[in-house]
């Protein structure tokens, strides 16, 4: 739990970070954040439904058509299964012959009810077969009005799509030194009045002679901007007010530095609120480089970001 | 009705009951906020249909799939009737026979009409029945493009799902005494900028003699974070700027005290604002405690907590 | 136009009719809200479909499921027509006959692919009646897409269902007067963080001796609330600091006066915004009263409003 | 890149062109927004499918109608095309002839699986067409979920309709000079909270000589209204806050100046935020002339907008 509002200056004499819900020992090497934006935790699930919505609109597009279509096909084999049970003399129009062509037989009637097409050259006799006929053709239904929700779900779900430098810089800045990433915004609409915040993670020694991981937000030269259209240069600056201040290369490195961004804006296409994270650990910090210039002209004039440029910079 | 930014400190001497919406009198002994966040009030409704969306969407699934499930059956049975009054010889296919075979034979041509499944070895001949079966068909195709509604609000409908810890905790808290209730986010999304609020009810007597029902805000040490992954303490000092200042284990039973807990936040799944509640009351309170760490470690060396034993205590 | 922040107190010598937007010659004695808290103003559309959507989610259920079955109707009476002049030959299954018959026949062909039923009993031949019905049984697909679209409009559009006093009142409040109304949720949801704007409007003679109409925001005791739960009481201090400060009821008449009441809050039930139009006019003031007590208890001990006697007061 | 909060006062010798992500260089003669909102900006796209949704909600419906209509006839060829390749003689009911007979005959089997109309006068026979059709009429129904959720994402989707005056006035104001254009809510849905933000970007000669493109938020009379109903005139007072004071037509013009409108309000149809874009160029801003009034009634008298007549001007 990490809250920028509140902590306005550094507080470097008490240990934070219990406060982000990871505990005092977690001095890790590894990432606490992944460059996706994910936490490296793990969740204990209450129940096995609590995630279950979130899981279908975030896997990816073929993981989900493929679950739909092997719900699809499981469906119809279980079904298949219970026609054939009930007996294939129950469905009218199939001709009779091996097991196994029963139950093909079978498994395409259900198909044909389930997806309400009921071509009718095989049709239902008799009570129960009409009954398993009757439920299914309504599972079908309610399964695709829940194919439609979760459609919906995916589409309307607001994701930004913002292409972060490889890595963070220091550079010259207004007579001193700043810490700089640049993000692109790689979606056709706008993101407005997008908001950033960075916060870093560092190992520190406490009175005590304990390590303890504490948590520092970082000023920025402009955290705020009204939209969001083409690069944005994010400048922490290295001055007195920086609890990074004095650090060297190594310094940054021995102390295990993790640097958190969390970005906010209203994305236009929907209009609905988006945040995305980020993050960079010490090893990704260039000393003394400067981004290279990532906008140019398409032949038409129009300014242009060059997305996978985003990254590119020069050694000074 | 509590307004938490306007009453930024206690205003003891004057009774806030009726802000609430609860009159003077509620100096009632059981709870007025239920654990799982309703309150123990009864509205009266204006029209039948003023909270029928409110109840379809938050039902339990299993009394919603019933329902639905239900309604295709009456409905059938309603439509299956109109077949069999109209004369199921209006139904080409149809085999007569005994009063009710006719009416299951109408019932599921009914079914098939519902569902648009349509197989077509029963139709329906001469104006009477053929005005039914359009109109039939008709309804079905609203009815589960309504049920297609009802599945995306209760799918979208943003809920948070945070494990509150059984107790309140009086445990000591920088030289002083602090109460302390402890929540994890139960979700695999996180929840973003998480704001928490607590506001304590007691009964308090005026200077006419009375007994009034007062609510105080509790300023916390912390009552927002930037996201809220794992878990997180929640401290309320007791110095003197608390309104239970001086409060003994005697005293908070006394005054049938009731702490109502209102958490908002962000969620991630689908970028919406999510509002919880929570209460303890008096009896819930545990005094010279303090929580066991909750945060372990996965095999692979995650992060992980133990959302079971959120309330987990030592006596000190 | 009317903004509460920027005009926090009088401006009394600045007529302000024409920030609402209306024009300084609207010194109507009708009022300027109507009680449902629409607006008495006339719009110019600027193409047919820009309020489509607006009409189509904010009409009664009955009008638009009336609207969605005329449709149905029309649209197979034309595509019923188009199948009579192909000729009936084209539908397979049909039994010639006279005129009306045919078309009959093809009504409810049309009927069926519209709907997807296609029981089969009569099926489309030749080129022209396949083409036709194929793109009929797409356009069916589409509509009833159209409809499980506009069924999650409605129902997902946020809607508050308050209710207010029939009547301001002036009562007796902290030694001096106050102006009063009340208002209760009648949704069995919460209505979490609502806030409450009031501004009253009056006819004003300005220094050129031209009458004009002014705005002015009325301070309240409380303008916010966490939770909305049964009843709130919203109170105007007639002091010092009030634009009314020393109106008689003939004044109030005589200014012609409106109050605009503005209620805002996150309904629990999908946790989104809601907003609430309301207005007063000055012939709606009773002067020298009180609120009855509006909440009871259940057999059971429960609080209980009574939402039909919100507006209940009596003459002091 | 642009912060209106952050940059509250003109700072007008540092150049911000690449704060808006447009890099220093762009001193271009054309518009940098449309007037339509959109800005002249050219952004290549990752995958293809990164701005699919956007593109799918936001084309013209008569666009997004034919795409579909489109895809459903590519849909029948291809099924059309596998049912051929499999053999005409495994579909049941159909005529055999010629090669152009069968594949249409294959096509329309195709379009009654792909609706799930089904009539069942065509028929599926053996393993493999039985397979393909089951998966046809899999596919229908998920694609047509598919249309269901763009349906609604396009109909949910929030946009103002706001009509701007055709130009930019300098008027007299207070006094003195103000700029001021109008604007008129289009919709039958009120706009609540209504906020507006101007921006100029003008070119400017730096020490080095260099010309650079520099912004300026311009501050206005009044930039935030409760509801904006009918129309609104907002002003910038060209007095000695404003970046512009002094300017005078040919400045404006040889500065090349652009102004950029922001508006942001609540649309009363589904209480979601919406955002609004304007922009008007040095050569559309008319000096010395005022705004006739837009504001007539109705034969009813009721207040009405001509919102063709939004930026009648008048020469003073």
């Amino acid at each position: 739990m990490l809250n920028f509002k509140q902590m306005p200056r550094p507080v470097s004499n008490r240990p934070s970070g219990s406060e982000l819900g990871f505990g005092k020992n977690v001095t890790t090497q590894g990432r606490m954040m992944n460059t996706d934006g994910t936490f490296n935790v793990h969740r204990e699930r209450l129940t096995i439904w609590d995630n279950t919505y979130f899981y279908l609109v975030t896997m990816p597009w073929w993981q989900f058509l493929g679950l739909v279509l092997t719900c699809f096909v499981m469906a119809n084999c279980f079904f298949g299964l219970v026609y054939y049970f009930i007996g294939v003399e129950h469905l009218d129009g199939i001709e009779h012959g091996a097991l196994m062509h029963n139950f093909t037989q079978a498994y395409f009637f259900s198909s044909q009810t389930l997806t309400t097409v009921g071509y009718g050259h095989v049709s239902p006799i008799g009570l129960t077969a009409n009954i398993v006929a009757s439920f299914e053709s309504f599972l079908g239904l309610v399964l695709f009005a829940l194919i439609s929700s979760l459609l919906y779900g995916r589409f309307s779900r607001p994701v930004a799509k913002i292409v972060f430098s490889e890595n963070l810089l220091v550079a010259p800045y207004q007579g001193g030194l700043g810490l700089m990433f640049r993000m692109g915004n790689a979606r056709k609409s706008e993101l407005i009045e997008t908001e950033v915040q960075v916060v870093v993670a560092i190992n520190q020694t406490v009175e005590s002679g304990e390590v303890v991981r504490s948590f520092f937000p970082l000023p920025l030269e402009r955290s705020k901007v009204s939209f969001f259209s083409l690069s944005w240069t994010i400048v922490h600056p290295l001055d007195e007010n920086s609890p990074l201040n004095g650090f060297t290369e190594e310094d940054l490195r021995a102390s295990n530095a993790e640097f958190l961004i969390l970005v906010k804006g209203v994305d236009e296409a929907n209009q609905q609120q988006v945040h995305t994270r980020h993050s960079y650990i010490g090893e990704e910090v260039i000393w003394n480089a400067r981004f290279k210039p990532v906008i140019g002209h398409t032949p038409k004039g129009l300014p242009h970001v060059h997305t996978q440029k985003m990254g590119a910079y020069e050694a000074l």
